[in-house]
């Protein structure tokens, strides 16, 4: 048996998310089939580093998965691309130790968001969030800020279960103007781990701090009352993507 | 009766052209349907420029059409970006005389082909032509300048018909490196007119130039056959883009 572990990329449109779904055109479906033909017609599972939701993209995803037979990475990358369809590619593959795993062993990710806040762009619609409006970016950078650090992270949870912990770190966030469009901007964060929809529910929030709805402060009693209901609605998929993952 | 010009863009992704064709999606075709509803249910013909085909994009298409009806700009803007797919976008409205056609009125055209000689991108796989090997770039560049000035294009038309005029001039081209990737190049055109399938074949030969299978002496020969065999076959739809349309 070898384990490998692989870097891929793909376009969140035409598929209804990451994990496996029976009958739905999934990214894992997609992979597992191409790894069934590659390991003697043996189901053969892929374990990522998470999941990304319905129409949420992928820069630099991991996974791992134990093939029964040995196969050189180059080999291996070239055998998976030619099997997958074209809205994912293989970028590396490595062989890891039997003990690695592409979940477990995280230790830091990723995520960008994009918004356009200029007009509606119909070549980017699914790849940049269209807010087609002016946004305060400088209130929205402020409010950044007070993401950053370790927080009970609920009000930005989907979890109605108070058993849950939804304590994590956000180690580093950046908020980037588009220096060719500044209509566009990129909002970046860093961290040991996210809850699902907290990306997108943070950038709600962002969105309303952006509108004035909201004062960059408001986001440290937002925190406070660990309660979904204190933050914004959660923001569209289009715009968000798994950027970087972390050993 | 008032005439109205548009300028529009759209994804020609999911698009079989532009050119209205029976049971098929066209641009033309969901534009006049949008202008159907638009003119009190009245058959409404669009002008374009001129069309594009399957696959190739749009930023700033030119189009004009008469309604009826007298409609403020802003609010025509506002009504057929309601009713049209979002893969279409209308920029601008404005009000024209009788006599402007948005096809005999031309006084040149931009199109802007992207080529990336990087990796594979699954995200760009409809909007960059994915060469994915590297092409000697300085020679396409001094291959390209060869294309400037009137000449007879027979070589890079698609037509058989001797009778058919492909005299066009070129009247300026620029080949762009992207300074944040790299391994991504844009190439411009800037003319009177050009034939059908022209800009395609023309990008074919350059990249036959960019692999050495051609030097980029080799176009002034390549025109002067005046034979659409003399040149390379014609290179992926996705990576154009009709940029602007100029009267």
């Amino acid at each position: 048996m070898s384990r490998y572990l692989i870097t891929f990329s793909y376009d969140g449109s035409d598929f209804n998310g990451y994990q496996r779904q029976p009958k739905l055109r999934t990214v894992q479906g997609e992979m597992e089939k191409a790894l069934k033909q590659i390991n003697n017609n043996k189901k053969t599972e892929i374990q990522a580093s998470g999941r990304t939701d319905k129409g949420v993209h992928a820069l630099n995803q991991k996974a791992h998965f134990d093939l029964d037979i040995d196969i050189e990475e180059g080999n291996l990358k070239m055998a998976l691309n030619s099997l997958i369809p074209d809205d994912i590619h293989v970028h590396m593959v490595e062989k890891v130790d039997d003990t690695f795993h592409a979940r477990y062993n995280v230790k830091a990710k990723e995520y960008m968001y994009l918004i356009n806040m200029g007009e509606y762009n119909p070549l980017e619609r699914n790849y940049v969030y269209q807010y087609n409006k002016p946004l305060d970016v400088v209130e929205m950078e402020r409010a950044l800020k007070y993401l950053e650090g370790e927080h009970d992270f609920r009000s930005f949870a989907c979890s109605e279960d108070p058993k849950d912990n939804c304590v994590r770190t956000i180690t580093q966030t950046n908020l980037i103007r588009d220096l060719r469009d500044t209509n566009k901007i990129t909002i970046l964060f860093l961290g040991t781990g996210f809850l699902r929809y907290m990306i997108r529910n943070m950038i709600g929030t962002l969105i309303q701090v952006g509108e004035g709805k909201l004062k960059a402060e408001d986001i440290i009693s937002i925190i406070e009352k660990k309660n979904r209901q204190a933050a914004a609605p959660t923001s569209n998929p289009e715009g968000l993507y798994l950027k970087n993952v972390f050993y």
